[in-house]
């Protein structure tokens, strides 16, 4: 089972800078994760905060709430939170870091992600086929 | 209908460092919005937190509860959230960033704020009267 | 009686970059910032000028011409001039720096400016708008 | 009586990472801070929070209920967190920093703390026992 | 017709630091590719140097050779090659960027990478699986 | 007709340090000039300023003077000033950016020019026919 | 006799980002560099390579091969390669630096060239123009 | 046996920047650690020194000497030696790091220590108390 | 006979933060210059200007006017005027810089002076005594 | 048998730039390098390059030519090939990197070099002497 | 009484580069310093050492020896040492730092020094009556 | 007759981080040296000291007690010694310096030495061989 956790702003996907981000919502998004875990024989499970302390706790919960790898979209926090860092590194779970956009050709703000090096890959800009990538890395592990 | 936003510690305000923020209260601020927005012939809304998530939340749901424009004092937040500056990028309404004292007369990571470069203008030094500056630039936008 | 200076290429408002700057021109501004006084029960007098050095001598003379507050934007000298800043750390007047744009939101060498750490306070994307709040805060100090 | 405030991940001590952080629960220092307290006449209450707002919260009402001094392990929040450093600057109370670990033999973002600097002391590396020499500190303040 | 560029050193594949890389061969790897660009009713070419100025020649011809997309892995060129940037920007395919291991859980030089910014997407550390997620993308556009 | 502005200290050409900027003087310069706009059908007139704030004016004034084009030698104000810059993108007119050494063999502060972002070309190291190379191009534009 | 070299993608001229480089290819350019030279009473050979290490060995050689200038636009590789900086330092021919573009209006990273300090003179922005500016000094040297 | 070394200008102790220091003397802190070492069984040994080498001398011999375990004040010295710290990290007894202020708060090149690295742990600003953690420390060891 | 040049704002002397530059003005210093210059059997000449421009030309003339070294004290165009600087260093008269408060005991950007280096002395903190000091030097030059 | 390695320009030993690589050439050097291997019962075999892809080739297939040890001397490309790292890094050969010149005594950018940290040993300034050292450690290997 | 402080290298002034220190000995400098202190009725003492501690050692007790100011030429250490900023700090006499050299004109590394901000003026470049202005200066102290 | 200076903590040899520096004392490595300037018929004497200081004395008197070159292991002073770089610079012997260790394989403020330029050589990571190649270099200068 894995978990699927989207950062902050992402429940504004389809709305949002939609040039950037696609005009699809992040309903949407949630349920071609489902199917493509199914289609690896495994389930995915969705969640979605603008909460940084949130998702540090759903982090710390997830191995024993049965989740055997997490696919993240950090969003903006990727790019500030040493505390998200910290809570990857301190748990025993796979965890794989997908952004739908190229951040390499944004603000150079948006190049370094505290999170990069306590995860086992990392994606960004293949739109939501990152989620798919990631879900059979996961699953093949 | 215009949403005042005032961030982390705000609360303390008339409390904390008095030489530099002043002896009245959020709650003498909020009141004087009320009547400057009245003023302009337009309504203001408070709101405090301490919370980003929760500041996020509300930037989200802003033009679904019909507000047409937002005065937001990020204090410390301004300084570190990329993620506020994502929400603000990711809404449609107009924002105007207010800092009581001259941000820029002080500590070094003050001068820089991620927020200004996506709000519509930036107020800094004016005290209170910060606001009401904000306040007209919406009503008359 | 409230000094208003603008500094470098502001003689070209209404011609230079105009989706930047708008297009009303200097006189208008200036006239502008007359009523504006007027509505405080004080009085306007503007000057402008390419010369850093022409600007000196103002800010040196603003006291004993009888002004009492100087509003003042500094245009591209904001960015390189401490002489700028030395004068008016040197004068007892207060002083409000107003930028007509957005200056974060445009090239990195525009986001510092050496005169805001000695100004009362600091105004920028609020377009003429910023003159007027500068002059009522003057007017009230 | 003394807030000993623990920061984000330290919930998982004795699971995460045991080898920087050893192999005792949050359970078992909460309750050595209490008997140390008692050594020296005091009392110590302890609280935990992965959300910075909330830790926030406590920071604010610590005085009012009662407390005379704070201990805070802010974890990742202290290399990120101006909003951290801006309550603890905007209430009375003395406050001492405490990491389990040397952070300086840590990564290069691990060395700077922004409460460091409006703290009254800090402390690094000495274990548990870093509790114990901040209670000390604050209980014969 | 799918174009797979490896560069600097991949030829040592299965031989070179294979904790990092891997123990499989680049020969392995291409035929891996060939299958899957078969998946998804495509055909993948793969051409490895380690020779800057023939990868250049490769990415101009590319078009009028019948290649639809581009998959190269930079490997050391990519943190170094603005000439690489160049010849990327300067052509019509959509090109996308692959790196077997974590580059942003090594050295700090690697962090960063001239073609990520002209590049459709960028993958790092999802292995071999790196290139079957950058194929599927190439053959769905 | 093109308009040649000469900056600080070029008044000093054939006097100052001689091994960097040759033994002609500043008449010379101006009547070659002249010379070669006569070649290519136009006129050049010459100007020389100490002074930032002049050059400013002069850059103001030329359209309206019937100027289609400047040439302009910032000296050292080309590394300070963001004046000149402001001045040059609030013109209507093409210009060209003329060194007479090559500044990029000098001190790391000459590598560096404020306006060569807003100028059409930047010529360094050509002597005196780096005048004529700028005539040419604005007398061909 | 002089050495026309153009560095790497210039084969591309024409087609690679025409707003940027125009509309006319690299043969347009080298037979405009013929009829120049003749024009000087002077004779100019081209050659263009993507390969840094075939630029090193025409340099070597061209004394030897009868040249008595060289004129090269080195592309991406004047950003990085000091080995060319070294190889024009070694040989006893004066070289210029052309840039078709304005480099100086790009990307940061496009500012700084490690060969204009070893090189007579540089020009950049000019167009095709500034290979006949270079060839003009070359001949009258 | 603990050594005790306290480093440049310590001698000064009562004399110097007493408001920073405090009024006690090198003497009365020397009794102290005497005192405190004695209540865990331990006993210590101070001394003092404005010579770098001596400094490192005295870690050199203080294992051969009988210690087993060193509390340093290195002042100034840990703020540019690092062949303090190749000292330190040269040895096998573990050395723990104390300053008396809180170096946090001071001037920005007193932030970093070298030692602080290959130290068992570091204390600042808990004044004289700093020693009695670091002996309790390193008399459980 | 020696020129003393006075820069940006010395004309406040006296009245500008007397706690750093004292309380007399700026004709007590020219009167005490000329006495000092006539100890030394010499003569000296005082100008003031707020004006960069001016004192350029100053600079240009002062050779041909007769006089044999320059006293200058840039006030803050000596952390900006890279013009300055080239105007000194292309005249052929000894000029010594001073400062009446020590620059380096204040803000950070008040410590570097682009025109150190190309003058004969340096000399800061003295109060008027630097002018004699610089005086007396050219004097026995 | 020992691969001697002479990197980019190189060739020109004795031609380019004799007060810094002195009169000998290329030819004398690799004589010398036979020469000293013998001393040590050794073999020295040397080659020389100016293409970067070529060198990364021969260490590709040094160790399977039956080499035993690599002396290379990267001249510029020491400075900035990340590539020539990698390909030093992922072969099993020791390597020991030289340079003719004391490279710390240049400009800035060549006192860095990328391979040294992967290289067994860095020599710089012992002139040939450089190689001599180097073939003696790998022979007594 | 005046203490003159001569630090690293200055006993082998006359010796060492003398281009840039002169061909008179430290023997002659010591009793010009006696001679000058004469004449403003004062009497100086010389010191020279090449050790750190020592100097902070006479720093330390120049009060109690009856020395009313310090005259120190700190020479190399002025760029490195902060214990010696700590000692000036600490003691009560005013210091003044003298350089022979104009240190501005030379390496970057020698334009900041650690103890220009503590001490109450700073000459450099006025080579010997650098230390003739500083005694006079303490002398009328 | 050379001279060996061997720098702080170098008294360890042999026992301080034998994985860095081998097992071998520093007594072996004089012998060595001894042995070695024998076999080219010169002689070899060896300091060491831990203070900065009389190490400076060293050189400064190492020419007139008859020694013809120094070798010097700076250890850490290398890295931070202002001081040590004007003694080398100050003397007219030839210096070489010596590392045991591959200093550009360890922590980034081992890369940089400050004596580097102003010795004739540098050798790093050949072990104890680096001090042959020294003597061996002096005796044949």
């Amino acid at each position: 089972m894995i978990l699927i956790i989207n950062g902050p702003n992402l429940n504004l996907l389809g709305k949002r800078e939609p040039d950037i981000y696609g005009h699809e919502s992040l309903k949407d998004l949630e349920n071609l994760c489902q199917n493509w875990a199914k289609e690896y024989n495994n389930k995915a499970i969705s969640k979605q905060s603008n909460h940084e302390g949130e998702i540090l706790d759903w982090l710390h919960t997830a191995e024993s709430e049965g989740f055997s790898g997490i696919v993240i979209n950090p969003a903006a926090y990727g790019h500030s939170s040493i505390a998200l860092r910290d809570a990857i590194a301190g748990i025993n779970l796979p965890v794989i870091e997908v952004h739908i956009s190229n951040i390499h050709a944004r603000e150079e703000f948006r190049w370094h992600s505290y999170i990069s090096a306590v995860c086992m890959a990392t994606i960004a800009g293949l739109g939501f086929l990152g989620y798919k990538a990631a879900i059979e890395k996961l699953a093949n592990n």
